[in-house]
């Protein structure tokens, strides 16, 4: 039997946990829970060797001077692609595929994502691992715990041996449609989490897909590996159409299953999530670095020097990095982005 | 007739101000409205030498670096008190009353206020100097524009030529009690402004406050004059036991007087009192220094350095001054003082 082989997507810019999260040093490769980054912790997740091989990184180019030294520890054992430029989750996961055998078990794995229950994460791999290698595309169904309009839902089809199959995919929904899929209870988060074969990943990306699939095929087969790591072409890899693997294979494809699974998963998607998994002080307030508060509650700060004051408020988040500081109320999290310091980077 | 001396005080902390103002650079020489700081103003006030004479500078050792350089383009003439430590105002009022001869007209004036109206002021001036000259003890009564429970209230008594006798003190009332005092019209805020004749102020220091007026003369007497500052003798100085004018003298002396003006007075005694004096956007946002709101209203951000950004924040104040940030609702902006970082200096 083939072994399972974590393969760690480092891409995803992060914007809504600037200004700690910076296009130059972007979410997964900074430390937000404890002393381990969520890449690190994503690597220390599949570290067992009885039940991982030793995982593929994927990883831009810009990254890769956080993401070699970050693994050395966890996974001396790590492979590299590394992409000259972000073209989206689908060639990420299809270069990667290409460098294993076609009967290898990817295990696709966000690299910012937090997962508190790891018995239940390997649990759910072994079940996903299984239904891949009768070629489902298998994608982890996240027990949703409250009405999120920022994620992905998988609806339940047929049952099927440890898992479903997915009936449906709905992006993004307003929050009343929301509010019924947690009381319909057939419907789960897509949490970018997957368990595909290599070699039918590829095969169902050439049929949905085969521009893309050929585009990628070609970069790989092209690559630079003079350095150790794989480098795909970079004209050929630039001409890609990004896509991302939902659209372009998971929606497309009649083989998609998913399998359920209650992990304590947070994708740490904005400062009021990171804030959720820290923990307060009997009055909800967290400091992280120096800081005070006075007649506050449902507060955090998080500095990397100043020492910041906090007086009378509440529900308000203060972060500090270098040159900058955010204020936001934790209900307005989800404009970070439109900061015009956190765009121009 | 004697001209009327501008004696300007520089004690006073400022710690509601921190971090922008602090113990070794406070609040008056800051510039917090405009390219002037407070002390500026004061001095910029009192510049018409028709109606003016040269002003006297009391300030401490610490802050002589200070005021100096800032007098010298309104105020080349000033003459400097340093006070080697703070002895509170009636001290430092009795100290300038020997500086000058016994018919000069003092005109008592704190260096960290804001005044809108110069006009308004310059009249009460004229009135108080008047009343001064008659050998009454002449407080400004500032009209009061809400139910201030931070300031002393005077009562007005029996009419004088240009204002009134003072009926009585009231040091910090609580708010139900200003609210009376607004509604029965005859009280004004205790503006800390004064107008003495020299000799009749320390003749009535002497008669209530014998030790405090001996102690005082001593120091001025056996001050060092060498830098061509006046410097009182450190350990007699060092041995007062300081009070304000209120206390020493004001609220004992028979001749206490009152002028009431209306001049658009603020003691800009916290961030909330600076903000309402600065211009707002239509939201009613204020952005000093590098910084934006997104989403916000009735938020003032104020940085030497760092960009701030605020989002979906509501009466919010967020300074950041060197080493500190400080973010206070602006209902909690009296709570400054409580920060451990303004405390440790």
């Amino acid at each position: 039997m083939s072994g399972i082989v974590p393969v760690v997507l480092c891409g995803g810019s992060g914007t809504r946990l600037w200004p700690r999260s910076r296009a130059d040093r972007p979410k997964p490769f900074i430390p937000l829970l404890g002393d381990r980054t969520l890449y690190q912790a994503t690597l220390d997740r599949c570290k067992d060797r009885t039940l991982f091989d030793a995982p593929i990184v994927v990883v831009g180019e810009k990254h890769l001077e956080f993401a070699l030294p970050q693994s050395n520890d966890v996974a001396p054992d790590a492979r590299f692609i590394v992409e000259p430029m972000g073209r989206n989750t689908a060639p990420a996961i299809a270069l990667a595929a290409h460098a294993l055998s076609p009967d290898a078990i990817m295990l696709v794995c966000p690299s910012d994502h937090f997962i508190a229950d790891l018995a239940a994460f390997r649990s759910a791999v072994t079940v996903a691992a299984d239904l891949a290698r009768e070629d489902y595309l298998v994608s982890f169904g996240i027990e949703p715990t409250a009405p999120e309009t920022g994620y992905g839902y998988l609806r339940r089809g047929d049952a099927l041996p440890g898992g479903h199959s997915i009936h449906s995919f709905v992006e993004k929904p307003d929050f009343e449609t929301a509010c019924k899929f947690l009381a319909a209870g057939d419907y789960a988060w897509n949490g970018g989490i997957f368990a595909f074969r290599a070699g039918f990943f590829l095969a169902e990306l050439e049929r949905h897909r085969p521009a893309l699939a050929a585009a990628t095929a070609a970069a790989f087969q092209k690559a630079n590996r003079a350095s150790g790591h794989i480098r795909p072409d970079e004209p050929t890899f630039a001409g890609i159409k990004g896509e991302s693997v939902d659209y372009a294979v998971m929606e497309n494809t009649d083989r998609a299953a998913m399998v359920d699974v209650a992990m304590g998963w947070s994708d740490i998607g904005n400062w009021d999530a990171l804030m959720s998994k820290r923990s307060s002080d009997e009055n909800g307030n967290v400091v992280c670095g120096p800081g005070e508060t006075i007649g506050s509650t449902g507060v955090m700060i998080d500095s990397d020097g100043p020492h910041v004051t906090v007086i009378g408020a509440t529900d308000l988040v203060v972060i500090v990095d270098g040159d900058d500081v955010l204020v936001t109320a934790r209900d307005a999290v989800q404009r970070v982005g439109e900061a015009s310091r956190c765009r121009k980077q």
